[in-house]
């Protein structure tokens, strides 16, 4: 058999498991009727670009965020560092590259979280940078316009991460906030990404598009994945989560700030 | 006493009253914890950019849609007519000019409602239309980042409204469907003005600013507003609205749209 065959055998089995993968996630939903409460729900703290625009200010005390999810991302008071949320636990990824466990009475700013239940799993099948990622990994989702909570095990040839030091007032923009963020980066490190696909109408609400964190397997460091290498076999685990329920800080920085421009642009630029 | 002296004083009275309006707001709304299951939640049904790419099949009935408030707008399977919600009941104005009312079973592939109670009101002070009302209420609310239900009862000079008549597949856009509107123009009319401020991160999830739909006094007419001429001494009622639910069709057309473009200037043409 020639090296062809091969690769046409091989590239028919991937898409029958895509296929399957795909039939499983959605024969397993509602058909045509949707309901908040009865199905999984990204619960979201503020807006993304609150935080571009220097909202750094908690609003909401971690030990309620946990109510509303075992897993997800986001950041602390003050822009400290990166927040991980994993089995129900909540990390923070700090500018020393230290991971540290979180009290219930930290507060958050902005943050995003859902109770993580596997609908169905994709395998890289090939190594990818996180570029090469999010183009194919959102080309082979069953719809782009859907919200997808994202978990990724697997020990990464590299995860390049950052994390932002507390800020100071008068807070600086995001932008400015994230030039003197410290960057660490791993080789074959064992650990999880953790993270979220919105569709792109989520501009200005969160990060459109893949938006992960990384922690290791040893808790011990972590943060923004900036840039990775996924292993060959990585098996990415989606769950569909159809509803999103956002409550909006009625006081404070964020009922003041100009939240009407496009900020898409510069959030690109300080994501990756 | 002169004129300009009189001016001065209504005009320290008008400030008077709007500050006074706009602290009894504040001071009752929690500081700076954020609870979406405690507060008022503006429930919304698919996307507002959805609706504009021809995704018009039902997706949740109005019976469990009215689970979630008793005040709000939308429309109904096949794009037939505009829906009002008001006072718990559901009104369907059509394109013939009628207002009919609503059954649990008839869908909705688009609506927004939540459950009204008055938190703060503005009076208007002045005619306005439609342009020169939304300008001015935007700019008098307490701030721009924060949903607000809108009601608003009156003999309105002038009212004209808009129902688009139900569409057949395959489904034209909303821009195509809308050349084909019925428009009424009422003078003298009394009525109730239902809808929603949302801000302008709101873009392509809703019709961001003010978003108002229209029913007369006797139930038998109304539609999506696309002007109106307010009462000189109208009292325009807010419920702040801090937290947002949406959830997303899993099937059907919703999964397989674009939704990655910028429609709002398209949406902006009909919507006024």
């Amino acid at each position: 058999m020639d090296t062809k065959f091969l690769l046409g055998i091989g590239l028919a089995i991937v898409l029958v498991f895509c296929g399957a993968a795909v039939y499983t996630t959605f024969s397993k939903l509602p058909a045509a009727s949707v309901k908040a409460e009865d199905q999984e729900t990204l619960y979201q703290v503020s807006t993304i670009d609150a935080l571009m625009q220097g909202v750094y200010d908690g609003v909401q005390p971690v030990g309620e965020m946990k109510k509303h999810g075992d897993f997800g991302i986001g950041t602390f008071d003050a822009l400290d560092g990166e927040m991980i949320v994993i089995d129900g636990k909540v990390y923070q990824a700090k500018a020393d590259g230290g991971v540290y466990a979180v009290m219930d009475n930290a507060t958050t700013p902005f943050a995003t979280v859902t109770h993580f239940n596997r609908d169905f799993s994709v395998s890289t099948g090939r190594p990818m940078n996180f570029s090469e990622f999010s183009t194919e990994m959102s080309a082979r989702l069953p719809t782009q316009n859907m919200i997808y909570a994202v978990r990724m095990e697997g020990t990464f040839p590299s995860v390049k991460v950052r994390a932002i030091p507390a800020q100071q007032k008068p807070y600086p923009t995001l932008t400015e906030a994230a030039k003197n963020q410290s960057v660490y980066t791993y080789a074959n490190t064992k650990g999880t990404v953790v993270g979220f696909y919105t569709p792109a109408f989520f501009k200005g609400l969160n990060v459109a598009g893949y938006h992960l964190h990384f922690i290791s397997g040893d808790r011990r460091t972590g943060g923004h994945i900036l840039d990775f290498t996924v292993p060959v076999n990585a098996t990415v685990e989606y769950d569909v989560t159809p509803a999103f329920a956002m409550p909006l800080p009625t006081s404070g920085a964020f009922t003041g700030v100009d939240l009407s421009q496009d900020l898409s642009k510069e959030l690109a630029k300080i994501e990756s």
